[in-house]
């Protein structure tokens, strides 16, 4: 068994914060269909790099779905659509706020067909509101929502986290909505409408900064590598060329760390001996720290910070995480099989149940897959009637 | 009613990724209880920026919550820890591994208590594996789980993204492994371990890096603000030395773009009319891009994308987060009020759910300032018995 078993899922949505939303309901157990238009399905499976012919982008955030086609803009198409949320526990989509009223299928129509039924709607700014129609990335949201402000050298430019983090952070909340709404329904038999938007979720990741503006005026901006509550703790460069992290500033871990280091005279010194002094001289404090690392190599630093207990870890590449000891112990890459493209290794469940575990069902799909499946599945169809969704092109 | 009403939660954890996991399901409607040493309770709440006396970076995490003092090292405080035990759904601890056994409350114990709760474990590299006790913070867990590496400039050093990313990311995976492990004892009637990993965490994000490098050995890395598939899209200058954000990357924004900015002879010249093209002349792309911007106002330039429907930001200054029109219009700022410290802005609450909203039942509580009214609560204790518990200092 898995704890999502009985939840059955329609996941219209395309690139990152709607697949990867379904993905890990799939992950727990979800019956999660990915609908898709007929031919080349979602755009994004022709972007580059590629296994076979299929764009690895789209296989990574559908795992653990099947894939039927349906043809959103056909009177026939979306009939079928309307069939399909009868059945479903969830719809998700992250199409522009509108679009999904224009396939009549706005959250009224869904509630008169299936009372049951939660729609998950996401999108870069929200279903209301004087922006709520503006178009939006990842990027975009990081830029608009104080990631980038926040990320990047002291005094340098603006960059951004270098992954779709706000895709993600959307989609971890969408999942969080999703499953509230499931817990409620217990008590009201009812689905109901959740509203994510890329900006909201990106201010929530602010830390202190938004209650200090409102009090202080005070601006949080970028700092590079540097901890904003203690010292030492930043990036060193070691004698190998390679860089590390170490977070030694909290008065519990600076004594470790240069006890380990032969530098605990400065533990006698009153400029350098708590954390609310050295703050006060951040660079001579880093300066003892880069003159050690700088004539150590990487594997010691990290070798005598771990036996020191002070947290530390190399800034590492790919290929060096895909070779990680501790990611391996875990069960974190699993590979997945498909004739259509072969193997793919993917990162793995990082939610660990003990009693009801993720696992993989379904390697990621390629364009209409299950078609056939899902009709019988859900819908109960016999080939004639197969036969004739396909003749009205309505799959 | 709200959505999580039914839930009775135990939040022994410190810092950010346990704290905002409680503090989620408290704005979902959870009883929350931040259960923290008596005195000065949880060791951040000394840390600036302070509003009074108050670090607002422990207050920030703990909103819908009630706080209570419980002494975890004396043999009665862990005696009333397992009378809270036995009446919790979801108790959430991110202590080091191994912490919670010293505290005679492993989770053999805490089944034997209460075979409905679930103990949801959170730690830099999970409870299993060989690293499982090395300590780590966000910073360690983006340098070791990929994310600097793919953040800074492109050839420049490595930088980690501006705000605890992995903390945020590995809290909202916990909300999911607990709303999981509730889904799953309607059906079960018992409660599971849920074991985070902030490591596993951190390589959930990493988009196609891990596939990639399974199939090709290629090693993603930094590159600046620049879009991984389609180009125009990264950061750029404008006249008034502010930084936007433009992505007209794609084939179906790129003559939107070129149209609204009096480029449209590009869609004639076969070196730049389609995205494939483009990719193999960045700098020229960017070049074209960049001499309109330096040219125009950042205004000027939102407002010529806004009406093209190319999907544009300014990178946005906290101050300007702090009054944009459309987080306003989304109710995304919240005042909090607290006699102890005053008045506190938050960022709202992300997840909107039409029919059992979020909302905020308690400001984020000083050290204790419910520890009668929980014992009462949970435990019915009359005042006698609070006095005991107080007299031997379990409390």
């Amino acid at each position: 068994m898995q704890a999502l078993n009985n939840l059955k899922v329609l996941d219209l949505s395309r690139y990152i914060a709607g697949p990867n939303c379904g993905m890990i309901l799939g992950d727990m157990g979800a019956d999660v269909i990915k609908v898709e238009s007929p031919g080349r399905g979602e755009e994004t499976r022709l972007l580059s790099p590629k296994i076979g012919e299929h764009g690895i982008y789209t296989l990574v955030y559908n795992r653990n779905k099947r894939a039927m086609t349906l043809n959103f803009r056909s009177p026939e198409g979306q009939a079928l659509l309307r069939e399909l949320i009868a059945e479903a526990d969830i719809i998700i989509e992250n199409f522009r706020p509108g679009t999904l009223e224009k396939m009549n299928c706005d959250w009224d129509t869904i509630r008169e067909i299936n009372e049951r039924a939660t729609l998950v709607r996401i999108s870069g700014y929200g279903q209301t509101g004087p922006w709520s129609s503006k178009p939006c990335f990842d990027a975009i949201a990081q830029a608009g929502g104080g990631l980038m402000e926040l990320t990047g050298e002291e005094g340098g430019e603006p960059l951004p986290a270098g992954t779709f983090i706000i895709d993600y952070v959307t989609s971890l909340y969408a999942c969080i909505g999703v499953l509230s709404a499931i817990e409620a329904r217990h008590t009201t038999s009812k689905g109901q409408l959740v509203d994510l938007a890329m900006l909201d979720c990106s201010i929530s990741l602010l830390m202190t900064a938004i209650p200090e503006f409102a009090l202080t005026g005070r601006e949080l901006t970028r700092g590079g590598s540097r901890d904003r509550y203690s010292t030492p703790a930043c990036n060193f460069e070691c004698a190998d060329d390679r860089w590390v992290h170490i977070n030694a500033g909290s008065d519990a871990l600076f004594p470790r760390f240069v006890r380990a280091t032969g530098m605990a005279h400065l533990l006698e010194d009153d400029r350098y001996a708590t954390n609310a002094e050295r703050l006060e001289r951040i660079p001579e404090v880093e300066g003892f720290v880069s003159e050690w690392t700088r004539a150590t190599t990487s594997e010691k630093v990290i070798d005598t910070m771990t036996k020191a207990g002070v947290p530390c870890s190399r800034i590492d590449t790919i290929g060096e995480i895909f070779h990680n000891e501790q990611l391996r112990a875990r069960g974190q890459f699993i590979k997945v099989q498909n004739p259509a493209y072969g193997e793919l290794t993917l990162a793995g469940i990082p939610i660990c149940l003990s009693e009801t575990p993720g696992a993989l069902r379904h390697a990621p799909p390629v364009v209409g897959q299950h078609t056939d499946e899902v009709l019988r599945d859900w819908l109960g169809c016999d080939e004639a009637r197969i036969r004739e969704y396909r003749e009205t092109q309505a799959i």
